[in-house]
């Protein structure tokens, strides 16, 4: 396409990095910007680059938070014998958002995945093992996604952590909530049925 | 949502202003940009305040441009007798992708909208009808979108523009070339039947 001017050509190809933007979107998405007041694209601009140099990661769990020891790692109110594994803070905003969880977290940043060329060393798993045996943590549940690299990445922390003599546990998968028994895949519904739970118990 | 830093709410709260994206595909692009090099996130950065700051509009037709007079509209290879009026840039870049117009534009930078607050007086309306009489275009072409305020913004300014004797014409309505008629609305159809055109001129 050719753009009527080199500084939105520029802009179009910066927008169009972004993940699920194509060069429609972020054309649309300049455009937009260009309406705008000086003063707001300027607190845009400001905010992304701020957000990345200025960005602390927790010491214990390895969240996003602005202090060294985040709000959840440091509350009291929270239960520590219990911590849940997650791919990245994404994970984390999502099971807060249920309100059934109290424990602490741990956020791997990526899960296992060769065709992606990420290997265990990019992630977060030796600060994980450091926690053992020295610790409060009595209970490491495993909440990834459960896709081939969410598995495997279980799989082997699992055999990691066993050495430790910690209780292992995974969330619960079945049926979704909500879901129409029609529509639900093969694997999911073949495990639900083998795997069924007692009737008290599911509400 | 209760976020983990308050920078990472200040840049999801900005990136959800633009149109299109919530606050949940927001997040996934803040977590994306932290997970790049600070001169990726400097370039986004820079790029969208550069554009904003920096981009200047042509004299002629208000379209974007590095100069003070566009590319098209100083183009001898371009027929300086037609004129074809947009409602934005995206429309230029439409129209010159299909590469069957070679007249110039004139961008009104947006169209009549009483529902959004968008009244004549915040178009480059003024700048359009100063261009007669004393001009070389013979023909405008209305190209704006075929909905209630593109029609309105055509309406009033084939009004204003019938005084100085010029053709006006609209570009064509009717099918989409590749659509099925089964599923063409009824209003379309309806007016592609009654101004049908003969089998020889559609090909």
């Amino acid at each position: 396409m050719q753009y009527p001017s080199k500084l939105i050509e520029n802009a179009v190809q910066e927008i169009s990095r972004l993940p699920g933007i194509g060069k429609k979107t972020a054309l649309r998405l300049a455009l937009h910007l260009l309406k705008q007041d000086v003063e707001n694209v300027q607190s845009l601009s400001d905010a992304i680059l701020n957000m990345k140099i200025h960005s602390k990661y927790c010491k214990k769990c390895r969240n996003l938070s602005d202090f060294d020891i985040c709000n959840i790692c440091s509350s009291k109110l929270r239960n520590h014998e219990l911590l849940c594994v997650v791919e990245d803070t994404k994970d984390v905003l999502a099971l807060e958002n249920t309100g059934h969880y109290n424990g602490l977290y741990y956020v791997l940043g990526g899960v296992i995945s060769p065709v992606n060329g990420v290997g265990v060393m990019d992630l977060n798993i030796d600060g994980l093992l450091e926690k053992f045996p020295n610790s409060e943590i009595k209970e490491v549940i495993l909440a990834l996604s459960p896709t081939i690299d969410g598995d495997t990445t279980a799989f082997y922390l699992s055999k990691k952590l066993k050495y430790f003599g910690l209780k292992i546990s995974t969330i619960a998968r079945g049926v979704q909530v909500g879901s129409d028994l029609e529509y639900v895949d093969e694997v999911t519904l073949g495990r639900s049925i083998q795997r069924r739970i007692d009737y008290e118990s599911a509400h």
